[in-house]
């Protein structure tokens, strides 16, 4: 199922004539600012999101999993659904492919399909941490930190794989999250595990086009229970330095341990120019995976503050982070949870755009505390959502996504298309 | 020093014309969505927050502290702050006394002092988590739960005596925070000291007055950091239950474990009638007393969303709660940041008056789970600031008081009548 | 395959002289503490934990699983299991049993076997977090709390009919974890929820036969990652007291937010009579479902003493707790891993029986911290694991179990008699 | 007061006996595992630990402080008490003093007292994190990050001239607690605020002595509740690589935000040769500063197992890291707080020295999780006291050394010396 324009266009005249009003009067409460709005969707519009392969079917926990229907059966279908996703919100322009649950086969084809679709590849994602059917050697014990040469030299060439199915698509990274650790004391000797995910990471680096960049993911728990090789960011950041300057740290928001400060990790990692990427989503107990502002919104907010900030004052060159969305979809339409963090993403990119950063600066200057404060919560209390729906019009999206895919009856068609006990790929 | 009336029609003058328009603006906003903005500013106005006695202060940590300049030296001076902070904000009328550091000497004089200032007085607060000068028993292991009958009497003394200063000043209510707990194991038996706390309490329920509630408060750990008695909402609302009628859960948003749902637990106090009261504060460790909405105002909203829920559905006859700052002021004007306390409850507060309930009703019928929470967040992300100032308005407050207090230089008038290196009692 | 007792003799001639001299030593070390080794033991051997059904194969995550070899395929295997796990321990008389994975078709052919193995039915488990292939009515947005009362009812039938089949066996309890919850803010009414548990639960407990109890579970997160029905031990106590005297809390070990003091929860559920059992484990992040004692001895043997201590001083007659392992075998043998969890319950078991408590008594009546503190770290500090192998040898058991458990190569037997590929029911 | 041998003497006649043959036992016990008890005795004895001059007093939260009697009113009293620790002990054999609570006037009648005591002085810790009397600029917006270049110079100064005085004394080593953060979101540029911090610490590190360390501590919150300038290890790591080799990471136990393994931490300092040193003490919650041991023993453990393993495979160089108590004794003697503190420091230490190293490798390679668990329990489980004991005997100690503080009366001879009402300058 494709989404025509003229669907578009039939939601949007229903939706038009409060949007210009609500957009009309948003651009003058902002220009008494001095903001200018219009500028403002500019930048929005050339904000995209890569959607990764495995989010589009229903997720679920180690207690079981609650099918979707018209889940999305083979990579064509996924790339269809991010199309639909991409022609309602122009903000999904981007797909994230994960091997070997969505090997390209015809790589020729699917870029064709995702050219049609206004799609660009971008990072590709390895798997290290689950057996595939006709694996030699297992896991189970890690992969690239395993005790076993054989092992690492499996997983090694997997990662290699993965990069050439990349470059068969034009993508232009790899995110290797290494889910490697331990549940119990005694089990692993912690020096040698991080030393063989180095020399690990090295032979895979030497194999890294020189146009592609390798990002390294972190996280301090599961699915093992007592340690993890790459815990934290810091952990990320000592490998990053040591292969090269082409390795970065990615971020993923449900990767910290309770009540850690993540845009201040943003903010030292873009001041020595090693921010990779993003992963976004929101969680309130652990890597809940959850839609992305859905809990926290204003710890979003001050992330984006992080990035907007890093980015105009770019002394580190860091290069432009890779954005993409890492949600699990346990209970909700995965088309419409996407929709809810693309949203999300975007209102939060628009409050840290319209930060009075002269102002703050000045704060800042004299320690006025109350002020600096007032300042952000100024651009966050601000409600910017006309803004994003202009940029979406000017896109050729629709006003307001969630309800026109209700009213476009999207899933009932995919439901029909696909039947409705389907089991998508992933998690 | 006082603020006159036409202080404050003078700073609203330089403000009245944009304030017009933006009221306008948001009241037909609010109007598409069939909410009548004069309605939510009247509520508004009935809505009144007590201010905490020992909080007009600078705080400070177990590392130190920083003074500010001005701070009030006495029981008279501390109404004063507070009549300043109603005058600006026509929110603050109420405060909430703690025994001993600011004992009514002259009973009449101060009831009459805050009579003139428009304050009534809340909760009373008892004191048996530091020694005094002149106590004769110490609780150093404990108060009402104290291993010695004689340590647990002298507290229960203290108690009722708070009472009748409570009485003589017109309030309904004492506050019993009770810090007693261990810091090792070991230290203490736990179910004795539980017992010993139950005992003490009934002696003085025994003597609270027929209209008066008994709050108890709970905290899982600090300034004891293995156990505390009551360290959870469980444990008091165990001894609510076997107190009697009057006596209530209080909740400080503060004394929480890592990622606690704290709106559940509001809900599950108000299905049994139990919930007697907040202090409102904010934080991202443990027990920080920020300025209320500073860290995570989505929390603060959803907090409010149960209670404004709970009030309007009250099948078990939860009595009004009682609404407390209590927070602590290490770096900002503890007037500034009061300012902003009061600003984020109050948004708040709207924010949860605008919630489409028979929508959010419907969605939950359906479980609707994305749509549930669209219509949470819709809420949340208009702005609402201009019925905030609007309420202001109509009582004779400053429309924006945060800049109207920096306008009137009141500070600088404080520190030219107080003095620049000041110490209020409190924490 | 079962144990003979040839086997074990000729495991334990191996080991006895090393043992007898350990004993002998440790027996004298403890007399000159007063302490009777003898009668210590003969405590220990009457204590007996139950294994529960589900956890005799290989656990997982929801990024997968790593299978093991010779895995039980049906209930006759795993009581097969739970034979040599006691025929090795003299420990694990004990089975709880999950409804619907392991149903005793045949119930008396089942008791039978049981009672061959020497083997009790404790608590019986119902299941509504997840959808059956044959089920009418879908779990994924709850079951007992359910806005639907079809749901409800259907649900409620299920917990009666666990009892059922618990009756056919001989079994006086059910566990209901009811894992009922939200992922999102807006997706349930908290208040609705709660209340619509009750009265289900009220529904299951009108059938509860006359001598048997219900134990309600608790646990803050986890399927759902926002809000959990029966999120804390308060939550469950309210049940446990509105429904009646057989309606008691059980405590899991990996059901607490960070820092939690556990111990004391015991001690405050003991003081009124309402502790019902136990699920144990251990745990560093979340519900880690890691080996007994692996991470957090210590918190183990404090919550031991408050057992220890409170069935000693039963004031509030709570009935003797009903105690279980709870664990997820993702990367050890899982009957290695269940030999583990019984010696570390059992060591945390025999410290707390031997705590000098009339030493520790006096230093609480004089708050001597220090002293308290050495005498629960002396009896930790003691190795009693001589103790514990003696309490085995007197029931017929083997001193030391994995040891034997390799001598004997159990685990290649049975993988030779069930193949190295199984999956046993079960998460 | 000063310890005569001959009391040590008439205490260790009384005890002598008994450690002779627990001694004995232990020996024969270990000696079965082919570990030499004296040898480890003699390692043991080596191992000295340093104590901090502002933790001979009682401590206190921010809610006030409970004070204990006999209490050093300056440093000469304080190295006296450091001397009776180590009369007892035998392990506290130096002293890490705070400037500017402990500044020596005449350093070499200090360094005399300090020689006759047979103490060294470790670590010297400078203070910005409060103002002093006399001082010209404020800290309470930071020191070395400080906005204001001024400030920064100030503090650059304090802690050259600690350098200074540690110089006059003989210290090799500066630890750099840098409390430095923000307690609100706006509050401070992170950027600047680690750029700031990391050209302070240049300037220090340019005047460092060539045979100097330089320790950066970390620390999530607390005085600051927002943000902390370095945060974590990888903050402090990051500084120390671009300081230069004199630079390294310190860990103090209490600085990690909930469920960090720490252990992990260690293992990778080590790896790259920058641990520089330890701040021991215990937690549940926050930065408690409890008595090491008391509340996760285990933990402890686990983190000496891996500086033993990295010591003795010291691949990269790492200097012998410095250790140090920090604990704060808010309500035991603190001289027996240290006492106890000592012994779980030693026990750990002993419990790692004796971990059977070739098993655990065995178990490790292939991937023997039970069996490496078994190997780190076993040591752990092993009571090696009466080691401690011996060790203490052999270098003059006291066997028991809580029981003979007590029997030698000499918090009551220190309250006759110094008063029962004292303060002691620190936390």
């Amino acid at each position: 199922m494709r989404i025509q324009s003229s669907h578009i266009d039939q939601y949007n005249a229903s939706a038009i004539k409060v949007h210009e009003n609500n957009y009309r009067i948003t651009k003058e409460l902002l220009a008494q600012k001095s903001i200018d709005a219009d500028a403002v969707v500019e930048k929005l519009r050339q904000f995209q999101i890569a959607i990764p392969s495995w989010a589009l079917g229903a997720g679920g926990t180690r207690f079981g999993r609650f099918s979707t229907g018209g889940e999305p059966g083979n990579l064509e279908q996924k790339l269809d659904d991010i199309g639909l996703l991409h022609a309602l919100t122009r903000s999904a322009g981007a797909i994230s492919l994960h091997i070997p649950w969505d090997i390209p086969r015809d790589a020729q084809a699917i870029k064709q399909q995702a050219s049609e679709l206004d799609i660009v590849f971008d990072a590709m994602n390895s798997n290290t941490f689950q057996d595939q059917k006709d694996q030699a050697l297992s896991y189970k014990f890690g992969s690239l930190s395993h005790i076993n040469a054989d092992v690492r030299k499996q997983a090694v060439e997997h990662n290699i794989e993965v990069i050439s199915y990349g470059q068969a698509l034009g993508s232009k990274s790899i995110t290797v999250w290494l889910a490697d650790g331990s549940s119990f004391p005694g089990q692993l000797n912690f020096r040698r595990a991080l030393d063989n995910t180095l020399r690990s990471l090295q032979e895979i680096y030497a194999q890294l086009p020189a146009d592609w960049q390798l990002f390294i993911e972190y996280k301090p728990y599961e699915p093992y229970f007592y340690s993890t090789v790459i815990q934290d960011w810091g952990t990320s950041f000592l490998l990053a330095n040591e292969l090269g300057n082409k390795a970065y740290t990615l971020v993923d928001l449900g990767h910290h341990l309770p009540n850690t400060n993540i845009e201040q990790i943003v903010s030292t990692l873009m001041y020595r120019g090693k921010l990779g990427g993003f992963h976004f989503n929101d969680s309130k107990y652990g890597d809940d995976d959850l839609t992305v502002g859905s809990i926290k919104p204003y710890q979003l907010y001050l992330i984006f503050n992080e990035l907007v900030y890093g980015l105009e004052n770019n002394t580190a060159q860091n290069p432009a982070p890779a954005w993409m969305i890492d949600a699990s979809h346990n209970l909700k339409d995965p088309l419409e949870d996407l929709i809810q963090s693309l949203e999300a993403i975007r209102l939060a990119y628009v409050q840290a755009l319209i930060v009075d950063r002269q102002g703050l600066w000045d704060a800042q200057l004299n320690n006025d505390v109350s002020v600096g404060q007032e300042i952000l919560q100024d651009a966050f209390r601000t409600d910017v959502r006309p803004l994003l729906q202009e940029a979406r019009l000017r896109s050729g999206g629709v006003i307001e996504p969630i309800k026109a895919y209700r009213y476009l009856n999207i899933r009932q068609q995919l439901i029909k298309e696909r039947g409705s006990v389907t089991v998508a790929t992933g998690l």
